[in-house]
């Protein structure tokens, strides 16, 4: 409940999904995304920070490198929850037309031969 | 932009993400979510006042009554974005994968019959 309540807050952000989107790509060092967005580093660096504690990406260690990477399983559990919701209200819509279908059906006229 | 922002922001509380799962199954009035959450008509209130801000609720009146329906577009301008990202990955995945395979290749010891 709170990994998706921090992963939907981190994702209300323009920029925050812009690095989501540079990262699909690949790997990027913080100095890659601060030349990519025209940002400051600090700004690059809180918005990472927002991210990676919302589990929505991973830093590792490379020498004086702390390159930046997409964690997907996070970004499907999101996708995940948003398709049940699909997935219920086109139940509904399913039994709906199943519900009209069959008042159609009781109201025609019977035919006789 | 400012669409997604509120979309995201909006889903990011667990008791908002409730009132949308249960607006999947069909319309609801204010009581009955009041009812359903055992939380006060100011609190249910609030959290619908953001869901309709974000698009993602809408709310007709009926006489005294003003029932709160889904709005799925919204819903799947939020997972179209979050497959978009999905997309790039796996594009990424495939070239790596057609990339190793040409480098396992390339590896091979040439056979002579």
């Amino acid at each position: 409940m709170r990994q998706l309540d921090q992963a939907f807050a981190a994702l209300a952000d323009p920029t925050r999904r812009g690095i989501v989107v540079h990262l699909a790509r690949g790997e990027a060092s913080v100095s890659d995304l601060v030349g990519h967005f025209s940002l400051t580093q600090p700004t690059i660096s809180s918005h990472l920070k927002v991210l990676e504690s919302a589990g929505l990406i991973s830093r590792r260690r490379v020498a004086q490198l702390r390159p930046c990477k997409l964690e997907p399983e996070r970004l499907k559990a999101v996708t995940d929850w948003l398709e049940q919701i699909q997935a219920i209200w086109e139940g509904n819509y399913k039994r709906l037309d199943a519900l009209l279908a069959a008042l159609k059906q009781a109201q025609k006229p019977e035919r006789r031969k």
